[in-house]
């Protein structure tokens, strides 16, 4: 299979595309860098030391005896993406290629523009590349559970029957995102499905959860084959934060009361998710849309699990609840489904105080590059009080 | 009350202004001429001649001694729109200012981006500025019928209560829209609704239907004052084309079956319910949405009613269906509800013979202005049938 991957230099990307090269498919990636552009930006950095693209490129190469392609351009830029979906005519697009982060999309209005722009411009540029040159090539979209916000009522993949004043229709699941980074997966959702509507594009759209941890079989093989694992207050997440935040003695940052319950998984499952979904394609036409995650944690739980592994270790975790910087709701009903993928084989690997023991260690090795300046989040979601004059 | 309208050049835009202005209200208008530029792109033009926005606004001045501030700029560029929204520090913001076509959108990968940038970054800058300038202020967005598409139950007002599985939640209502251009105004509306709830922004999202008439009170007063009048296959809208036809002795384009039924509304109605929404704010934080329109036809339906009025009036009106260029149903079920500007004191002024009879003479007395090239519709929105290979 021929599969090209979006952001093929990120942190889920990267991994990505060794696998598909791994199990023997044709792997293009695109990248522009932009992730490594705003962690400069922002004074951050990876936890690992990460090569470049090139030099990843060239050691799975000189590993595998695999070629992987690269093509360096934005997919804002729809010229250049078209000129890539022509040449490489992918049987897979595996869309990475956003601007992933909710705290980073709410900083200002210049990163909010700049994120629904990145984001929903080009996976628009993306689609019309798909209908003039590969109309039965499968778009598999890296979505977010975020979408749907915490309703009342349990959440669908994707759809749901609602009956209402006696008639009935299979109608889009509301949604109810959270950031304006969340919004843009929103619409991406809305645009991708109306293409598949109206000009018989295949899509895949998983809704995925939060994702941790930071080896896969194929990194395992080369310290140049690492990918990116970020704890920063703008790039970092739940999990991997608060690992983090445990090896460098710095008391886990949950916000709020902590109840706030989300959908993770561990990244090998990101891999077999993608792949499942890569190898199960829908037929023309047909939007879909799978849950993405294994199990479900409050952050409270997370701080529990990483207090409780620590302590096995060695290491004191303090739990230490913060202002919490964003807008949501700290305790609420929480019941995703996320049987679609587990029905196309998808075998979980559950989080464990054994896994986060390893991630400890793993992290211990690399402590010394740990930025103290951003492990606490500096931006408020909420604006000052109003001035009422 | 001070208000801003955006887009306050175009076709309901200026009305609008007249309307405010005439009521004692402070006006100003933002607008960056997109609309006729994009006219002279692509070659149509307003039936009824139109002046300078300049002109327009020295006109009214000398009319009713009342003055409309005007700014020319475009609302993509948030730090103009910033500076007017600090210096004007309006009450209520009236937000026409985006692509308002379904078949630009769709002519091309370059228009669908245009619109998508246009109108979604363009309220997300607007956003921004009331909530760094005007927390208050009132924001009445117009949105459209077509964000709901034609589902197979009872369309609400903007909000569905969806009983599931045992629990009951309020969500929005979900959205199937038909093109690129109808796209936006569901991005616009979860962005507004996201804004309301952690910003505490308050705003009145108007689903309109498809607008009808040329004529307003105060249009009427001096023909300088006259307002555009599309036509075209890419500005123009239903009711309005077929009126044109019928005068330059035209078939009516109804494509294909005719069935696709839309709610509709007189321009006078259109300023009464943007009237009623800004005379009766929303509470802080508050997002709600009104279905704007009086009375819902199919395709059919309309070209009857032309029919019938040219033959009172001596034209001979053809109903000649063509081939849909459209990806839409042409027949479905429409139910939806409006009656929330109903109870807010709209005065519905329906469609009746008399006043299509009205309209053909208006239009009888600028028929000779009417570019003949461009009253079938040239673009396709299905791609051309694949070349399995």
């Amino acid at each position: 299979m021929r599969v090209l991957i979006l952001g093929g230099d990120g942190y889920l990307g990267w991994p990505t595309a060794l696998r598909f090269s791994a199990r023997g498919h044709e792997v293009s990636v695109v990248d522009n860098f932009s992730r490594r552009r705003w962690h400069k930006e922002h004074g951050t950095d990876s936890l690992t030391p990460i090569r470049s693209l090139d030099e990843r490129v060239s050691a799975w190469h000189e590993i595998s005896g695999d070629r992987i392609r690269r093509y360096v351009g934005s997919v804002e830029d729809g010229d250049f993406l078209d000129e890539v979906v022509a040449e490489t005519r992918p049987d897979a697009v595996i869309h990475y290629g956003e601007q992933p982060s909710a705290p980073y999309s709410m900083i200002s209005r210049e990163r909010a523009v700049e994120t629904q722009q990145t984001n929903v411009i080009g996976t628009l540029n993306l689609l019309f590349s798909m209908r003039d040159h590969v109309p039965d090539c499968h778009l598999v979209k890296l979505g977010t559970m975020g979408e749907y916000g915490t309703p009342n009522i349990d959440i669908e993949e994707g759809f749901i029957e609602i009956e209402h004043n006696g008639r009935k229709d299979t109608l889009p699941y509301p949604k109810m995102a959270g950031s304006f980074y969340h919004l843009t997966k929103v619409h991406d959702s809305h645009n991708i499905h109306f293409t598949c509507r109206i000009w018989g594009l295949r899509s895949t759209d998983l809704n995925q959860g939060v994702v941790y941890g930071l080896e896969t079989d194929e990194t395992l093989l080369d310290e140049r084959l690492a990918t990116r694992f970020d704890y920063d207050d703008v790039f970092g997440t739940a999990l991997n934060r608060f690992c983090v935040q445990a090896v460098i003695g710095h008391p886990l940052t949950v916000y709020g009361k902590g109840g706030q319950t989300r959908g993770y998984l561990n990244i090998v499952d990101t891999l077999q998710c993608v792949e499942l979904a890569a190898l199960n394609p829908p037929v023309e036409g047909e939007y879909r849309v799978f849950n993405q995650f294994t199990e479900q944690f409050s952050v409270r739980d997370l701080a529990e699990i990483v207090k409780r592994a620590g302590g096995e270790v060695g290491i004191e975790v303090i739990v230490d609840p913060i202002e919490n910087p964003r807008v949501e709701a700290e305790e609420h009903y929480y019941n995703p489904k996320h049987t679609k993928l587990l029905d196309l084989g998808l075998q979980p690997h559950l989080l464990s105080d054994e896994l986060v023991k390893h991630e400890l260690g793993v992290i211990e090795r690399h402590k010394d590059r740990v930025i103290m300046d951003h492990i606490l989040p500096r931006d408020r979601w909420r604006p000052p009080p109003r001035s009422r004059t």
